[in-house]
């Protein structure tokens, strides 16, 4: 006979998820109402609400999908993209890869802007993909990285897909709450993320937004959208439709008191405030880090605040460090992917996860663990180094 | 400034999400853990084990999809439909529907077989498509209608199809846990279901199982899938590989430790118990709805009892009925849908809410209503129908 699960507290400082506030999960086990009650409905009226605030825009086709990010990716492509459409994708690291399958999958072109991992991606090859290819649709990249821990400039690829009458597909799975995200300033058509990385929700849920120029695009479909539940036609019924919602699928109800009380919290601390505050622990971890000898990945200017590749010190086998990690301290950071496999770790600091108490056990850990390994690093800094941060605000 | 929602307490008869055990919710909120952490890898292996019981298989491609029932159904089809398949639906009622458009949608030829709403698949007329047509691949059809309260015969139906060489989808959302179910048993290649219903989990994941000879049709497909989430060559990597996990989304942790313990509730029960007591609760609730002159839209033999669709009295106004157990009682039962709708009630008896409580709530609560709404019925006698049939007990 099975027992139940009663999983580990973790400090979580991996690409995602990151800690789940415990307002959070106290919102998450309230007790379930249907989905049509009036009072889910006047909920869900909320959350929209907060997430226009999140996402900087207008736009009332603005939801969560009841799905992971990659579900959000999808119900972006596939409403968008029709057989033979023309698709710029940039690819800079794993997930620029998903887009490409997934214009494919759709029947589309994918026009592929390559970058290495660990840059962003190089506008003049953008504007180059565009000059060489007529009649391009849509321009679709990675604002973050989770991948990697680059930040690329939305607002200046958007304004060159502007330029070319192309829509834009934006994936802000990791910036969303974390970096500053303007989808209406910047002209963003179409954008997805997810609640595990700076909005600290658990998994499971895909906010998205779409704007009149792709709602436009999307009920002028020649052909019919090759997905009932990501349909996007049908999803503005059910969370459009006010008092007259039209009855989709079963809502994630108690997904979505999480989800609420985490926009809730994000109003409260204000969302330029969430920002400073992933900066500002960023800078801390950052000297911590050099000061024991670790470098970046990435070059300064395009760093994620909220998730830092770092390369693994010479001679050290870095799964054995993140083992030792969760079993001495219960903490998890995260592995490199594909060609970083081995030679990067990802740390977090993401939503409720960013935080000083966290920082200084992550150099803690990581400066006791790798010295006890045999590492060439110095010691008795890294500790000082980030208190110098906090102490000079 | 928006402020954190409370939900009402409810109780929920209608056609699901059920009510919620306290174990559950409690599971739902602990601390979240990393989808790729040894604890939620062996919790996911757990997972799998409970689910082949719950459905009767022995099959390795039985998990959770990361969404709702709906994403259920479409990772059936999308993944065993190509173009230029032909498909014999079932419809006889909202969900037959619905399996039309994912057919059509994946460039599927369906046939469609129809019963009138309220009476189950009649076996003869699916006879009599295979007959009139060759090279049919797939028989898809609903074991449980949630919009209309049928069983359909789902062990002659699959016979059928195996007579013919074809696979079978059947829908399962609404009997998992609450009726007899034997996929290995009566060879249902594909099964999808939802956990908001007999198994008393909230909505937003969806348990589904593929046998061998549906797996060895997915992987000769000619085209890709054309979802990249839902594709289940990339999912069986993430879902079967064991230690050697490949990444492919994030999995909705918290969702996944709620239906990890609503399985460990549905083991300690024992599955054929758990059958009998949605039969002997709503042996009671008919007995009582009876009493007060309320019938049956769905012959004896065909009845869920988990779902109990029943004729609205003469001259009421079904939706301010509704109302009134809301305000009154908090008690939430179902509307009738499509043709349905205005003339019956839909009252769930599902997983933790199908109990001797809710049946004598909901008979009292019924019977006060509508005699304060003025109906014609028999008053003061429900309650002794009901536990009539508990005292024999």
């Amino acid at each position: 006979m099975t027992t139940s699960f009663y999983p580990p507290q973790r400090t979580l400082m991996g690409p995602g998820p990151s800690d789940v506030h415990p307002r959070v999960l106290a919102a998450l086990s309230r007790p379930t109402i249907g989905h049509l009650d009036p009072e889910f409905i006047r909920m869900m009226d909320e959350v929209k609400q907060m997430l226009q605030y999140a996402f900087k825009t207008e736009s009332p086709l603005t939801m969560p999908i009841s799905a992971p990010g990659s579900a959000g990716m999808e119900a972006c492509f596939v409403n968008l993209v029709e057989p033979g459409d023309k698709v710029i994708v940039c690819q800079n690291g794993v997930f620029g890869g998903r887009m490409k399958e997934n214009v494919e999958r759709f029947g589309g072109t994918a026009i592929m802007v390559e970058d290495d991992w660990g840059k962003p991606v190089d506008p003049a090859k953008v504007k180059a993909a565009f000059a060489a290819h007529s009649d391009v649709k849509i321009l679709a990249f990675v604002h973050a990285e989770t991948s990697t821990g680059v930040l690329s400039d939305a607002k200046t690829l958007c304004q060159i897909a502007q330029h070319h009458g192309a829509l834009t597909i934006v994936d802000t799975v990791t910036s969303l709450g974390g970096s500053e995200l303007d989808v209406d300033g910047w002209g963003v058509d179409a954008v997805y993320s997810g609640t595990q990385k700076c909005l600290s929700c658990p998994p499971g849920i895909s906010p998205i937004s779409f704007n009149q120029r792709a709602i436009e695009v999307i009920e002028k479909r020649q052909t019919k959208t090759p997905s009932w539940f990501l349909d996007q036609k049908l999803v503005m019924g059910y969370w459009g439709g006010g008092a007259k919602r039209a009855y989709h699928h079963t809502a994630p109800v108690n997904a979505l008191y999480a989800f609420h009380e985490s926009l809730v919290m994000l109003e409260e601390e204000g969302l330029e405030n969430a920002w400073a505050r992933h900066r500002h622990h960023h800078n801390a971890l950052r000297d911590g880090l050099e000061a024991m000898g670790i470098g970046f990945l990435v070059e300064e200017p395009y760093r994620l605040p909220q998730l830092n590749s770092v390369f693994v010190p010479e001679g050290i086998d870095e799964a054995e460090v993140r083992s030792r990690l969760l079993a001495d301290y219960s903490l998890e950071i995260g592995a490199g992917l594909g060609a970083l496999a081995g030679k990067v770790w990802r740390i977090g600091l993401m939503g409720a996860a960013c935080n000083k108490k966290n920082v200084l056990l992550c150099l803690s850990a990581l400066e006791n663990t790798l010295s006890a390994m045999g590492a060439d690093i110095p010691t008795g800094k890294a500790i000082a180094a980030a208190q110098a941060v906090y102490n000079a605000n």
